[in-house]
């Protein structure tokens, strides 16, 4: 008889955070890829383009025109999936048909005024001009009464819906608390009410102690491949300061957490020589809605390769009807990423 | 003052078979689409490829081959997700790294000997013979005794991660119960345990006195776009009949399944003229597990197409880091898809 090992038989793995289990087929990474294969964009933009509504001087669909800005540049999106001036009501029927309103505000962040930069090829103070840029941005809409999240992120690339490749995040932000929020909340709560200590702070400590899932860490953050990753390489950055949001950070933790952001996505752009699709965003505690002092700030990236420029991890099938499943361990990921550089590729090979 | 219209103004609504949410936004129909084009995969494949390890008497990666097989045709998968030999094992450090084996079998099921076809262009009959092999194993999957849940699913289409364009099926079964079925059966069993019926028989009974989310139905099955549906033309098909799976529908019933399956996918087909791309899969009672009385069968389609051949939606940024969001409402796709023809456009086109 076999031992049962985690890096060689089928598996399920908790998601301490949200309660959900992925699959995880260690042995599964031998599989020929006959499928679909992506299109790699040619990474060769101008640094500026007439047609672009992000870049400086130019014009949007609502008519303005972007300011000759020099950092980075905030607006309220063109196209909103929420709005603030969303009547209230609401709809029951039995229970079987429920509806309510949703009130909300979102916002398109330009990142910098150049066309083609991305993060990772920014300078450290100018990521950490969009890190401030995020602090002012979630500390408005907060001062807004009726909003209750604040959900921050970037979406990279034309495989994850990005439909501009001029640097640029987005904050959509609402009167109600979103699915993902509600879980982790729960989860963090419960924690906290028995261990008086939030449950990423004792994760990060077991981690720490381990080793084996850590991609990178400075004084303020540490960048690790979560044990219960989907994503192929998926990472988490998390604050060693147990604080519930972004509003929190010092100047020192907003130049570390640039920093964090610069080393992760410097070494997704390694992996496979190729700019790197994401989507990432941060998850922090509502706002507006009392305390949660278990809320410990941390931010997710969900990229989406697995095996090269052109080849992706699909969700689809069993992981819609049933369960997210991936083929590649925690371990094995976080391994290649920490043993991936840390200067980009498009220098080091300059 | 305005009043909130479902089909105007942002609005969340409950999934009632997970507790999930989902965030329509109606008035964003409008946004202009810059971003990611599909390739449209051309469709004039020959009906035997000597290449494809599906097709009759043809090599496969584990060194079988294929017999002449007329109808459908089924094998393990030679590249499974999970393994029926895993050994046992679970690890719990602290609740802070929690992981179990987990055991399976994964079939392939090609469901004609015809390369070139999908299931819209296959015959009533065809179809039937699908469903009669799904019946039969399910039948011989829950057998065997420690097999608790079957997922039955189809992924159609390069963008779903189909890698092989033989029209194919697969089923997955394994020894504890994934995540989405967990789910639906906390709610049907709390809704059935006050109601004394079944959640989806009194949901079915409201939608069909409303009529305006209902696609298409026959004397045995409804399909509809639940009002809770995320992807764009999302369709769930239920039985009139209150069963918990696939194992008790009577041979009546099997047509009349095979018949609203040709007829919602000759719908899609029709929607955009293309060969339509979705993953589509049954939900049922587990099995070797007691009796779940208070499940109810159903099928569910996600398909990713939003507003072309080439236009998807992408559930990326928000919708993984918050929740899930649609543009377009239940309402207008049922709308749409009830006035799409159920002739198949390659034949009213020839
Ligand atoms: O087994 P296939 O068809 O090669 O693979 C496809 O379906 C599986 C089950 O939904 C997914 O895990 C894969 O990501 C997808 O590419
Ligand atoms: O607003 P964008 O960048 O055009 O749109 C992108 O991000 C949104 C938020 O994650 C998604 O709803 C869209 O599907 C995606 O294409």
């Amino acid at each position: 008889d076999q031992a049962f090992e985690l890096d060689n038989n089928p598996h399920t793995r908790l998601n301490i955070l949200t309660g959900d289990w992925v699959l995880v087929s260690p042995h599964r990474t031998k599989r020929p890829w006959q499928g679909k294969v992506e299109d790699v964009t040619p990474d060769n933009r101008p640094d500026y383009d007439p047609k672009c509504y992000l870049c400086p001087g130019n014009g949007r669909a609502d008519g303005d025109t972007n300011p000759d800005y020099t950092e980075s540049f905030v607006f309220n999106n063109d196209f909103a999936a929420l709005l603030p001036e969303t009547p209230n009501g609401s709809l029951n029927e039995d229970g079987l048909l429920v509806a309510a309103n949703q009130k909300g505000v979102c916002k398109v962040i330009s990142f910098s005024p150049k066309h083609n930069l991305t993060l990772p090829e920014m300078s450290l103070e100018a990521i950490t001009a969009v890190v401030n840029v995020w602090q002012s941005e979630f500390e408005n809409l907060a001062a807004q009464e009726w909003i209750r999240y604040i959900q921050i992120f970037e979406n990279k690339g034309e495989i994850m819906g990005c439909s501009n490749p001029h640097p640029h995040g987005q904050i959509w932000s609402q009167g109600d608390i979103p699915l993902e929020i509600v879980k982790e909340t729960e989860r963090q709560k419960t924690y906290y009410a028995v261990h008086r200590k939030s449950l990423l702070a004792n994760y990060l400590k077991l981690e720490l102690e381990k080793g084996e899932r850590i991609v990178f860490q400075n004084d303020h953050f540490v960048a690790l491949v979560p044990f219960w990753a989907v994503w192929p390489y998926e990472i988490m950055i998390v604050s060693k300061r147990h604080v519930n949001s972004i509003k929190l950070f010092t100047n020192a933790e907003k130049v570390a957490l640039a920093e964090a952001i610069k080393v992760v996505t410097t070494k997704y752009d390694n992996l496979f020589e190729t700019s790197f699709p994401y989507s990432a965003g941060m998850h922090q505690a509502p706002v507006n809605d009392g305390d949660y002092p278990e809320w410990h700030w941390h931010m997710h990236f969900y990229p989406p390769l697995l095996r090269s420029a052109s080849v992706k991890k699909f969700m689809v099938g069993y992981e819609m009807l049933a369960n997210p499943q991936r083929d590649i361990t925690a371990e094995f990921a976080a391994n290649r990423l920490r043993e991936t550089s840390n200067v980009h590729y498009k220098i080091s090979k300059a």
